[in-house]
């Protein structure tokens, strides 16, 4: 639920649920038990322990309290609120069928750690691509995208297509990315990351009360297969050449399994 | 020059010089001026300002002092040693020709920042690797490896070899490593990277005082040419998969032009 105040704007209902009101005052909460989840324990804190006192208080100076609330919580808050967006947009992604099958059970799991989030993630892939003459990848350009092995008859299929000023065959390995309220469990991230030997990614955002860490797989194939209209390779070769980007991939599932089972030793 | 007391080893001659010596007693250094550098600025107030009122005290008083001060200068001592040691195998490097010309000026000009050394870095290339049967990279596998656009007959010449049971034919972007001294300017390097369009890359390991930082560009073109004796593709294939590569690797060089400049704005 979201309540608009001049200069402030309160939009997280687990921070300031329907039980606090400026204009009806506060009431004491029914919880029994102290919560054990920090913001939660925060809001049980608030409201049980204050919020008694804060309502003989008149209503200027309750707004003062609140500001102070806001500020002490505001880094809790944005992670907060980053994470449900991004939980929301992973739902509809799953709703969608938009999430890489083989990553569906490893990132509910990892969601429910309260410091972290994922964002975009893919498993690997291969792919035919549309490229133009500057090999910039624009959307809508993919002929062919699959998270698994490729059959040559798909390859085939793909490479009928005349739109494109080049197509290009990849294989790429699996991206991750993911969100952490604090440096101390994005390093477990990096620690992990470095044990598995999976040599490229880091933290590459760092703002407010949020690190954004990106961890990629390093097998990769890329080679441009169609110039204009003319094929480059003949069958037995682009056969060759798909039989190794199955096998990359391959190697590239196996490492990423092994590599989730690690992650998921973060708390 | 090294000295070893009880518990603490004293190796970094740039904090403790020959001028101190517990046994002698402090003497007053004969600097003039305040430095700039932090660590010689706390040396020098450290020698100038309070040895006087700690020659009068104990051996054991003094020791104390010196651990009190080693603590405090730890971080710092840390970062200094790793950026010593880094300095004097980029020095190594230069002088046998191992740091890619394009970048001498560059690395030069960042490593007189105080907060950054550069460790390996690459500006990009193109080769010839030869695999094991799981396409692993091992050390002496490169077959061809050049810094600049490679011509047909050195391709032509390279897949001579019978020695692997594998040859890819590789254009990689350039990779970059820095330490920084504090989360500030590891910061400003993935602002930097970020407004720069760099992809990949970001701080991959956090220890004590050190933050490892590692930039990627992405034009990246990789594909199996030779497969046991036999080579893939003819002649006139290999030259229009050459030109490609050699275009990524121009298109990286430009990019990496501009990168350079922007990382040069890093005070």
């Amino acid at each position: 639920m979201s309540r608009t105040w001049p200069g402030i704007i309160l939009a997280n209902e687990s921070i300031f649920p329907e039980s606090i009101s400026l204009s009806k005052g506060f009431t004491k909460p029914i919880e029994n038990d102290i919560p054990t989840n920090k913001i939660k324990k925060q809001k049980y804190i608030f409201l049980n322990i204050l919020s008694p006192f804060i309502n003989t208080y008149k209503k200027s100076t309750k707004i003062v309290i609140y500001l102070c609330y806001l500020m002490v919580n505001m880094a809790d808050y944005r992670f907060e609120m980053c994470k449900k967006s991004n939980m929301a947009k992973f739902e509809v992604a799953l709703d969608k069928g938009l999430v890489d099958k083989m990553l569906i059970p490893f990132l509910k799991k990892i969601n429910k750690r309260p410091n972290i989030y994922s964002s975009s993630c893919c498993a690997g892939r291969i792919m035919i691509i549309g490229l133009d003459t500057e090999e910039s990848k624009k959307p809508n350009l993919f002929v062919l995208k699959e998270h698994r092995k490729v059959k040559f008859s798909e390859i085939k299929n793909a490479l009928k297509t005349d739109k494109f000023p080049e197509l290009w065959l990849k294989e790429e390995p699996f991206i991750f990315h993911f969100g952490t309220k604090d440096l101390e469990t994005a390093k477990k991230f990096l620690e992990i990351k470095t044990k598995a030997g999976i040599r490229r990614g880091g933290i590459f955002h760092i703002k407010d009360n949020k690190y954004l860490i990106e961890l990629i797989g390093s097998q990769t194939l890329a080679v441009p297969i169609k110039i204009g209209k003319k094929v480059l390779f003949s069958e037995e070769q682009i056969k060759i050449v798909l039989e190794k980007a199955n096998k990359k991939l391959e190697r590239n599932y196996k490492q990423l399994k092994e590599f989730c089972k690690e992650l998921l030793k973060i708390e």
